[in-house]
């Protein structure tokens, strides 16, 4: 009953029989393979346009040289004030652009509204060079609390981006499962609806380590494989990221394996909803729930092999009435080796 | 007939097994399950003392962050100056320690004399700012030019950095390989000639990817965790890092992987040695053969299906005389997947 | 009636006399000299111990070099959401240290509360290295509302810092005005209540360039003159600056010119509440004014050669009320330079 | 006799007046206002065409920004080995340019060959991501062995580096020596040669603190604004540097100040060579002397009152002989205080 995180699942059966047939062959290094070149054409296929795309080790690394490519001296950053990036990368956007400044604004689920960013993006002055100046606007898909932007909402963003002439950066660290929540497809939900610059992970949903940087605009690309090399990105045996991505990619799997994610988020969350133990804080869209739990049954879960972590909750409205009530938030996320199985007892255990 | 690079080949099948294996359990994030303990615990078996070891993406991430952990502002790292880190890094060291500055010293084959060292650390005068200060020094094991330092001359440079304080970094991107050549046990060739810190490179010697940083200085070690994290090189399932240097370690693989690939160099530089068509620039001691060849010659095998780079030969004594005489340096890198077929068949190329 | 910024003040004319008078001279560069080295032992005169100090160009180079000296990999520095460093200084923060992060924290009239921080600091876990380390906190005096700490309410912030071994930086761009306000010591206000690195401003207090950067602690102080060279900020004729502030320090000029501003700040304030036309939004303590203006009077005020600048509002609380009234909230600011005829002036055109 | 450097001098006094007038002025900070804005036209006339200009604190920053404005990632400047900007700002440019490689090429008396640069450059792959990537070429103008580039020999480099579209910065802390030893204007030895970025000197000749980024290239210069603010090099006071430049350009006082170091310098020269007891290194032809002399004689003249380093001369050709011979190479630096009563007096202490 692991629902510590979909980065704690292995490897999905195909990516790994794919890399096991790969592995005694000699090939060029750095990209330069045969299947390197496949792997290359076949997101372009996917995107429904030529893309540029490069390999990096972590969303950490894809996120922080994404925000590279849009950034400038001065540079502010727009995202949200609990986006992964602002909180969870010790300091690797900072670090690894020179000194771009992140700031976080509210949002509920920690999704971006449009007028509050055009309302923070219209409190910089040009002339002001103390200040900065705005480079650009960052959003999770799915976001950290889980939710999911559609694609209307990703170009309402777009829109308030490029009245300023600025590039948009999604952290798709959990691009299938938005997808699949959404029903839309990978143009519709990057470049047609605005998108510059994607950071597509497919660690989380069954690679063992593939992450990949995706650009849309060729201006944003031009640097790119100068700036991985020197932040050390740049894998001598990179075919074996394209071998992962290739079975990921490979008749739909990539959406098959976050569909079965997203489909036992739902099957916990009426689970969790009908067992009248635990209340959702709101209901999943992609492969995370987020509940309020009791502290005795929090552990009692984990002593009968339950594996979560529990949530800071105070961008959460109910939050001081679920306290008092005292009721502790807590994350839960399924993967594509989640089964049934293991969503049906941790259910039961709850209930009992 | 793949002489290209060591990281042309693919991964051994010890290890793809073990991969393979792995590949479909849940398991802690980032360093935390199972197997990222046994394999913490299996490098200081190998070091024969406890030590520090944080696995990252690339060569390139290994020796940035080994030279950041040494450096400080205003910091000069001395090093050969057709050191990987001097020339083919793009610039990563300069700009994941915040602007270190390497400076390129003379040596044949690659190696740095601790005579040159010592003159240029009297150059530095620690009240004059404008020139900065010495903070390390830097040496790969093998070198460049496919030459091994002895435990005796490893020993030789560490007391010129001690003398001054000064920590002493060994990129070991072909670490086994130097060992192999030497005999020497682990411990012998780092912390007990004097290294504080090493890049101990398992990709090019039959993983995939398969990178550590390993410290034998506390000091040294206690910001890595961090600066690793900021640089995007703590993997989310590290422990399929683990799982390759488990297999790599155990019962001395790394080690046989290694006599292998120094063979098959030995046999290559015998074979073309005796060809009369071939002059050897330096006898290979790991497992790299640098050879003169006329340009004809190069083009015939590589129309018959020979993989290699030619070479800058500009550190060479005789590369005068031999460019007069029409030939060209060539370098002709074996590996664990060399096979003895391949070696002979090329031979059996240049002499026809 | 010049209240724009007290850096649009010129120069005191005890210290263009002093400039003058040293012009002439030969002298050793880089801080050599003999006037820089009485000025370095007139600093610790001043601040009645040992101190090292450093000159640089400006405030926010000041600022820069003090949260170097602070920082770690992976470090975030707590300071006030509206802190000059955290808006104001172009991401120079960020910049200079290589990426060490800002987090804001909210507090009345731009003051950092003990609980606040110490609240904030209990959400890091140093084994959870996505978040980061706090690794400082730094306070702005007088800060940029012009309010003043108290020596017991830096002491009480220092407390916190200890308690976690972190160090407390001052901005004290606006130092001598919060001296004199508080009538504390150089050394009440600073090492004695635990500030362990100041930053020291003169310029806006009447020299024409003159910013140094204290260190109360050895263990801060050790790599400044190599991040101080490294950001261009070691001035060759360094002396210059020293003569300044041989001046500036002399017989008390410092205290007398900042007590003079700020009686020209109290002057003001009294004159424009007794006017019935403005609201004081707090009462100054050092040398700024905060008021609440009609938009007509703020354009009538302008058209009679009145300079200032309009100012945010966000953080105090009767904003709201205040903006219904129609008012908008205006920054003046008082200098060494102001006098009683351009304050009654002003008052007098308020009233009109 | 002070021969130290020219940044021993003070300050001419037509620029100390000008200093001394303008202190007691109230002024808009940061650069707007009217003596800032004169001394922008006044920028353009000097360089018969419109400039982008920004003050900085010092030579070092003035060049670190300069290359900032070149860089891009995985960039490499070319310049000398001996290059102020390689050897002697302690790491500056690679701090503040997040990265950038400086490559120090050989040459005579510390000038760069057109065809020296060329084949470095010639060793650039742009399909090899390791090798980095040629980004600029820097020149110093007067070097730093004291020779001058006539406009001929930087046009032949431009042309160099306008093959590849690479910028060429010209750092001149020497420029006026440099201007008035060739007698070109200001035009004809920057932006007509074909300099895109110039870092313009006036400390070293007469002002306590002035230092210029000049830009002739549109593109460099949009971005310098956000790098010097967020480097700390923006001047609140701003005006003050513009005071002393107005002062230093106008009437030729600037170039007069030059030729009265220059004309010093020959006059050291020609004193000293006469004396058969120092051995000039070669003719000065700006306003600095490389001279050598016996160890005893070296003493003497300490003792009696000259001050000048001694300086390293691994560079001279006749080193070897000289050292031979006991010799040992000096450094004389004349400025626009120099008399030539200090000069006749240091030579008749070497004859004596």
């Amino acid at each position: 009953m692991q629902f510590a995180s979909d980065n704690w699942a292995g490897v999905a059966p195909e990516i790994s029989e794919a890399l096991t047939k790969a592995g005694g062959q000699f090939a060029e290094a750095y990209g330069g393979s045969a299947v390197d070149q496949r792997v290359d054409a076949l997101f372009s296929d996917v995107f429904e346009r030529s893309v540029s795309m490069f390999f990096v080790a972590t969303g950490t690394a894809a996120n922080a040289l994404a925000i590279s490519a849009v950034s400038k001296p001065g540079g502010v950053v727009l995202c949200h004030e609990e986006a992964h990036i602002n909180v969870d990368e010790c300091g690797a956007i900072e670090h690894l652009t020179g000194g771009t400044r992140l700031r976080g604004l509210p949002g509920k689920l920690c999704k971006l509204a449009p007028e509050v960013v055009a309302d923070e993006l219209s409190g910089f002055d040009p002339a002001f060079v103390h200040g900065g100046r705005p480079v650009g606007i960052s959003i999770t898909q799915a976001t950290e609390a889980g939710a999911v932007y559609s694609v209307a909402e990703v170009r309402a963003l777009a829109e308030v981006a490029e009245n300023l002439g600025l590039p948009l950066h999604m952290d798709g660290a959990r691009f299938a499962n938005a997808l699949v929540a959404t029903e839309a497809s990978p143009a519709e939900m990057t470049w047609k609806a605005g998108v510059d610059i994607l950071s597509f992970g497919a660690t989380k949903n069954g690679c063992w380590c593939a992450e990949a940087l995706v650009v849309f605009n060729d201006d944003l690309a031009s640097d790119i494989r100068w700036t991985r090399k020197r932040a050390g990105h740049l894998f001598s045996k990179n075919r074996f990221v394209s071998v992962q991505f290739e079975a990921y990619l490979k008749d739909g799997l990539w959406l098959r394996l976050a569909a079965h994610a997203n489909g036992m988020a739902a099957r916990l969350a009426d689970g969790l909803s009908d067992s009248n133990r635990a209340q959702i804080a709101a209901r999943p869209q992609g492969n995370e729930v987020f509940v309020w739990l009791a502290p005795d049954d929090i552990r009692s879960l984990r002593a009968r092999g339950g594996s979560f972590y529990e949530w800071p909750d105070a961008h959460y409205e109910d939050a001081t009435e679920m306290r008092s009530a005292g009721l502790q938030l807590v994350r839960l996320v399924t993967s594509f080796a989640t089964t049934a199985d293991h969503v049906d007892q941790f259910v039961a255990n709850v209930r009992s």
